[in-house]
């Protein structure tokens, strides 16, 4: 068995993490072992292991917030959870491994007719898309939505979420050959960052009043964005890919009534009841199991190479995400 | 008869501004001629001129929002206002003049043991400090706030104000000879802007939860203020005294849940009831009156020396209003 484990964090990520040799626990009562199908390396991930994220585990850690496995041996007392049966993985339990140890409760069991590495990447990045669009602003049929690093995992699911929901979407990105997989996705309006983002918003979408702004980039990034929202609108940041302060002239809150504020999964998962988050998941697991909702996969390698795995996920030339796909 | 007009805006807005001789027209039914008294400069004013303002008039414009002045004729059917009576000029009525028409119901009679020179300020700066206060994070006695240009006008109304209420105030300035002024108004913490403010904050206030930051410098100093914020503030931009962009780190908006916002009076008086309005107005005439709220005024200057003034006023090295006050 081998896990993808850290006892510091530093500024290349890659050089914290390595694949170590371990040996499972005997399993306790209401534990599971359980065979991991496929992991991803998420944007958090990655800051985790440079240590600017919010949420710094104690070290040593084991690498991998999310996934989906197969229950390989069970404990007793573990309930209605079967063994062979695929299961989502219960959030920071460390997936970048060949096997983990869990409560077999914390265990959630998914269809088996979903592809199984677009079910491993459900947990975090498809809820943060859903409720960037659903937190803040009421958003109607036909209404429009703005967002930044819309080829990201986020902003394609976003795209996807929104055209579901029947919202319009401009997406902005900052190369014209990611441009390509966002139109695909279903994106109604994808523009090349820069200077005269607004006047391009303007005319593509006949002026429309655009009142949900969506940031992952920061920087003059985020500037860009609030001067094509409209009046009394609110802006979400949610990450921070220019490693930048959000720069945004204070006219745009001052005469304009801009609100700019924050999301962070972590936060939501705490503050909203256990019923919420078990509906939310639910639809989305059902959105991706017909298809509705889907990622694309960049490539995939083993808990052995992590650290080109990890090297990938950081340098941000990428087409789609990094899995953790342990080879049996 | 002599009023300050300009028929163009550029960025040094002395040159934009003259003194230009007037005859007053013959007054109509339901208006009155008043001898203006007194009226500030405020950075509104600077602004509108540069033509950076979220407001701008048509031109050519007077130059002045707001004013205090006394009655010297009167038409027919003008109610209740009688000549000799000391008045608050209505906002925007280009009270830069030696006299000034309007219609005498928009006069808003004032008490007559007041300084006339503070009440000349009454109606931009404190309405602005006192709805700081009020209308974005609920506070009660003993709560902190911060704010930057504590030395401004309505920073040391913001803290007479905090204190008639109860609440206590971190006050940054970016000079150390700036903040004597704020001390002695009763400002409870008085600190120099620098890159360690948010250590210096903690110390000075005992670690104590800051809820509301207010901001009217804009650029990096945004963002160290942001620094000092507890999770789930508010920070109210107001003002743009550097020229940047508001700078913050999206991790205070993701992980700390900080929301940014900005306040503009104009706005407020736009969307709320004249009942309401008039509440705020005569609250803040009678704290003048008793002088609980009093602002520094560093120079007064006729209508014929607007473009000393006004360069004055723009310069920034002040140690208070500049107020033209018409020589009789």
């Amino acid at each position: 068995m081998l896990r993808a484990q850290y006892d510091r964090r530093g500024p290349v990520p890659q050089d914290v993490i390595e694949a170590v040799e371990f040996e499972a626990p005997r399993l306790q009562v209401g534990q599971a072992l359980v065979e991991v199908v496929a992991a991803p390396i998420n944007p958090a991930d990655v800051l985790t292991l440079t240590g600017v994220y919010g949420q710094l585990p104690p070290l040593p850690a084991i690498g991998g917030r999310e996934g989906v496995g197969r229950v390989a041996e069970l404990g007793s007392d573990t309930g209605e959870v079967r063994v062979g049966q695929l299961v989502l993985l219960p959030l920071g339990c460390g997936s970048w491994s060949t096997h983990v140890v869990t409560e077999a409760a914390q265990l959630r069991p998914l269809p088996d007719q979903a592809d199984p590495l677009q079910l491993s990447m459900m947990a975090i990045n498809p809820p943060t898309a859903a409720l960037l669009l659903s937190e803040f602003v009421t958003l109607g049929p036909g209404d429009w939505v703005i967002q930044n690093a819309a080829n990201s995992a986020v902003g394609l699911y976003l795209v996807q979420l929104a055209r579901y929901r029947g919202y319009r979407t401009v997406n902005v990105v900052r190369r014209q050959d990611a441009a390509a997989v966002v139109r695909d996705t279903g994106g109604d309006v994808v523009l090349v960052d820069g200077e005269d983002l607004a006047e391009r918003v303007v005319e593509a979408t006949g002026a429309a009043a655009v009142r949900l702004g969506i940031d992952a980039v920061s920087g003059a990034a985020t500037g860009r964005l609030a001067d094509c929202l409209c009046e009394s609108a609110t802006l979400v940041s949610y990450g921070r890919m220019s490693g930048e302060p959000c720069a945004v002239q204070p006219d745009a809150f001052v005469f304009r009534d801009l609100t700019l504020r924050g999301f962070w999964l972590v936060n939501w998962f705490r503050r909203t009841p256990e019923e919420q988050r078990r509906a939310l998941v639910d639809e989305l697991a059902r959105l991706i199991t017909q298809g509705t909702l889907h990622a694309p996969i960049h490539a995939t390698y083993d808990v052995s190479e992590i650290k080109e795995a990890v090297a990938c996920a950081a340098s941000g030339e990428r087409s789609g995400k990094i899995l953790i796909v342990p080879r049996r």
